[in-house]
C-alpha cells in the first residue's frame, strides 16, 4: 500500500502539474469509499479556480472510423505545437478494472509517450451517469494540472454521445467516406449534435471519395436548423497516416472558440452544463439514497412482485414507498 | 360545476362501461389536485383486477405518414368487427387545455361517432413522464370499461416513441413508400423498436412502389438482431382510402399475441413494464418532492449561481442540497 497523500499534497501536486499526483487524485475520484469521496471533493473545490482554461473537445464516431488513430495523430500534432493534451474516455459498457481500455496504451503508443500528453482510461461504473461524473471531475483535475486541450473519446456505442456532448465545448464527429447509407443513417441524430465533422482516412485511393463525401455532408448539415450559437458546423477531411488536415481541424476549433467567446455563447454553454451536471448529480443522489434506504429495501421486493402481478398499480406502489421513506428522518 | 362523483359511482360507472363516467374518471386522473389524485388512486386500485384484458397497440410514424387517417380506418374496421376500441395519444409538446389535440375529433370524425369507439386527447403535462403516466392510467380505466383494443398514438416527434413502446404490447410503425433516405434514416432507431411496419397510402399509383418498399424494409429488418420474444417483425402494406390491408395488420397482431402468449413473453413483457413504470414513478416523485421542498427552494438559486460561475463544483452543490434535505424530517 502506498502512503495516502494529504489534501495539501494532492492539491499542490495537481496544481504543480505533477502527473503522478494527478493520476492518484483521479484514482481518488474513482474510489467508492466515502472517505475518499470527501477528500476528493475538498481537493476539487480547492483546485476549482484553476480550472476551465482548456478547450474541451468531444470526439465520437462509429467503430471502425479510426477514433484511436485520429486521437493519436491529432493529439501528437497538438503536443508538437506546444499544447498539453489530456485524453479521457467514456465507456459506460466497461466493467473492467481501471487501466484496461485506453490504459494498455498500445492503442495510442506514440501519444502515450509524449511528455505533453496524459492518457487516462475510462473509469468503470455501474451507470453511464456515474461514469460521466467521474470523467467530468477528471477533466477539472487535468485542467488544474495545466492541460489546455482535453480530448474526450466516446467508446461505448450510441449511449455516451449525449453525455459527452453535455461536458464539452466542441463536439467532433468522425465519419468515413463511402461507408454506406445503412451506417450513416444511424448516425443522423449524432450529426445534429456535431460542431464539426472530420472525414477520416482521406489518403491514397480514398481522397477523391472523401472530398465528395465532404460536400455531401456539408449539404446535409444545411438541412438542420441553425445552431443557437450562430456557428455553422464545418466538414473537413483528414488523414492520420499522411498527417493531413489535422491543422485545419485545429483551426476550425480555434475559430469556433473565438467566435463563441465573442458572442458569449462559449461561457453561457459552460454555465448551462454546470447546472445540468448539478441536477444530474441530484437525480443520481436521490435514487441512490432511496434505493439504499433500509425501509425501501425492506419493502421493495414485495411491492415489485405485487406490481408485476397486477395486484397494485405501479403509481400506488411508488407513492407508498415514497411516503414511507420521506417519513423516516435520517 | 357538476356534482363530484363518489368513489363508488366512479368505479361502478367505469366497470359498467359508461363512457361519460369513464371520461370523468380520466379527468380526475389528469387533475393536479391532491384530493383528486387520492380518489383516482383508490378508483384505479379498485378496478385493477378488471384491467389487462386488451391488446395494447402503439402507433408511430413521421408527420405526414397519415397516422390519423390510419387510426380512423383501422379503428373503424375493428369496431365493425365487434371490437371496442379506445384511442389515446401521447403528445409531450402539448401545453393546450384538454380536448384540443384529438379532441376536436375532426381528425377522426367517423371513428369518433362509432358507438364502439372512445377517443381521448393527449393529457397535458409539463414532462413526458407526467404525460406518459396519465396515459398509462387512462389505458387501465379504458380496459376496465371493456375496451379490448387500445390504440396509443405518438403525436410528438421523436421523444414519445420510447415512452409508448414501454406501455404497449405491440408497436406498429407506419412508413411511406419513396419518402427518401433523409426521412427514413432518422427513423432507424424507431425501426428497431417496431413489432410490425405498415406502409401506408398503398393505393393508386403508389401500389407498385409500396410493394417494393415492403420488400426493402423486410430486408432491412433482417439486419437487426432477432427480438428476445422470438417474433420476427413483419412489413405489410395498407390503404386507408381503399380499406386495403387493415385485416392483414390485425391478423399480424393476433398472430403476435398468440405466439407470445404461448412462449410466455407477452405476460413477461407486461410485468417488466409495470415494474419499469413503478421505478419511473419513484424517480419522478423523488424529483418533485426534492425540488418542492422548502429547504431546497431556499438554497437552490444561490447554489445554482455558484455552480454556473464555477465557485463550487456541481457535485458538491448537489451533495449539500441532498444532505440538508435528507436531514429534514417531514
Amino acid at each position: 500500500m502506498r502512503k495516502r497523500l494529504s489534501k495539501e499534497e494532492l492539491i499542490n501536486g495537481v496544481l504543480g502539474g505533477d502527473t503522478i499526483t494527478l493520476s492518484r487524485a483521479i484514482t481518488l475520484i474513482e474510489s467508492a469509499l466515502l472517505s475518499d469521496r470527501e477528500l476528493s471533493e475538498e481537493v476539487l473545490n480547492a483546485i476549482l479556480p484553476k480550472t476551465g482554461k482548456s478547450i474541451r473537445i468531444g470526439i465520437t464516431g462509429v467503430p471502425g472510423v479510426g477514433k484511436s488513430t485520429f486521437i493519436e495523430s491529432f493529439g501528437s500534432y497538438l503536443c508538437e505545437q506546444g499544447h498539453k493534451v489530456a485524453v479521457l474516455a467514456i465507456d459506460p459498457s466497461s466493467q473492467k478494472t481501471s487501466g484496461s481500455i485506453l490504459g494498455d496504451k498500445t492503442r495510442m503508443e506514440k501519444l502515450a509517450h509524449h511528455p505533453n500528453a496524459f492518457i487516462r482510461p475510462s473509469p468503470t461504473g455501474t451507470s453511464l451517469g456515474g461514469v460521466a461524473n467521474k470523467t467530468r471531475e477528471t477533466m477539472l483535475l487535468c485542467e488544474a494540472a495545466g492541460f489546455d486541450v482535453i480530448l474526450i473519446e466516446t467508446v461505448g456505442v450510441g449511449q455516451s454521445e449525449t453525455a459527452v456532448k453535455g461536458m464539452v465545448d466542441f463536439f467532433l464527429l468522425l465519419m468515413l467516406a463511402g461507408a454506406g447509407d445503412e451506417l450513416q443513417g444511424i448516425k443522423k441524430g449524432i450529426m445534429e449534435m456535431a460542431d464539426g465533422i472530420a472525414i477520416t482516412k482521406a489518403d491514397g485511393e480514398n481522397v477523391k471519395q472523401s472530398k465528395q463525401a465532404k460536400n455531401e455532408y456539408q449539404n446535409a448539415l444545411h438541412l438542420f436548423p441553425p445552431s443557437e450559437s450562430g456557428w455553422y458546423p464545418k466538414v473537413l477531411i483528414c488523414s492520420a497516416v499522411d498527417k493531413m488536415g489535422l491543422d485545419s481541424i485545429w483551426e476550425m476549433i480555434e475559430e469556433y472558440k473565438a467566435k463563441l467567446k465573442t458572442n458569449g455563447y462559449f461561457d453561457q454553454q459552460r454555465k448551462v452544463q454546470n447546472v445540468d451536471w448539478m441536477n444530474e448529480a441530484i437525480r443520481q443522489g436521490l435514487l441512490i439514497n432511496f434505493y439504499n434506504s433500509p425501509k425501501v429495501v425492506d419493502q421493495l421486493e414485495l411491492l415489485k412482485q405485487k406490481v408485476a402481478d397486477g395486484k397494485i398499480t405501479p403509481q400506488s406502489a411508488a407513492r407508498k414507498l415514497l411516503q414511507d421513506n420521506s417519513n423516516s428522518a435520517k
